[in-house]
């Protein structure tokens, strides 16, 4: 938000800014992550990088269908968030050499994206109930169910044996 | 990272690494809180946040205790993604006019900033344990824990009555 951008008056107007920004963010999320499946040495990871893509290109387009819901314009707004997280994976990416070891930073960095989704689409679904959007709300709370499954599967990987062959 | 620093080739790199990100994390988190608490409208989030700001406080000291029983120096690295969920967080703040929406804003980024902290807390513990740091391990997932806590108690308090109010 700035100078050009309306003030939030209401919890209507925080919740249509903070879908906004979850739109840009997902957007700077399927623009990250072929790169993240290029890096990727694991096959397991590469493979899970992959669908989540998929599922991030699904997501896009549910926020769409939100928008429409709520007859809003499909919009998005910078989020420093989602810059700042998509930024620090980058570098780290940049500065491990060893394929193991980088591996297992995809991994730390995807799980910090896929927290910041978390936490976003909580408090969105939260909001478009208070708000008696239940059918946004529904939509929202589906991506949640996705992004919590990615998060869990990738604690799963990281734990069974990419931080074990990292460590070799 | 950048030109200037070490390149990360161990896992017990990135490790350190990690643990020199949320270092700079934490010392940022318990500097935007008095700013939050003074903000916040709700006696009870306002006294929530309060006590978050001596938790994190005590978590910086723990951090510390890390650093010396793996004979590292006390030391920090500028974390990009804390920067911008915090800078978010900032502008929320200074675009919300009326004080239900606020206390409700403030939530839901003090819900990005315990995100960012369970993620890399997670890692982090998962990481030692890995490297079989166990006495560090230990005090990362003390942490950790507490930050979950904090996470469901602003989960809790919007949905009792911050939300609601922020609605009407």
């Amino acid at each position: 938000m700035g100078l050009f951008t309306s003030p939030i008056k209401t919890l209507d107007d925080l919740f249509t800014h903070m879908l906004q920004d979850i739109y840009y963010a997902e957007q700077q999320i399927a623009k990250a992550l072929p790169k993240m499946i290029d890096k990727a040495g694991n096959p397991v990871l590469k493979q899970a990088f992959e669908k989540h893509l998929h599922e991030t290109e699904a997501q896009v387009t549910r926020l769409e269908q939100v928008f429409k819901l709520l007859d809003k314009p499909v919009k998005g707004v910078t989020c420093a968030a989602i810059d700042g997280i998509i930024s620090e994976t980058k570098e780290i990416m940049s500065d491990v050499g060893d394929q193991e070891v980088l591996d297992a930073a995809l991994i730390a960095g995807a799980q910090a994206v896929e927290h910041y989704e978390i936490t976003r689409y909580g408090t969105l679904t939260a909001f478009a109930k208070q708000l008696g959007h239940i059918g946004a709300a529904g939509l929202l709370e589906q991506t949640l169910i996705e992004e919590r499954a990615t998060d869990t599967a990738l604690t799963k990987l990281a734990g069974q044996e990419v931080n074990r062959k990292a460590a070799a």
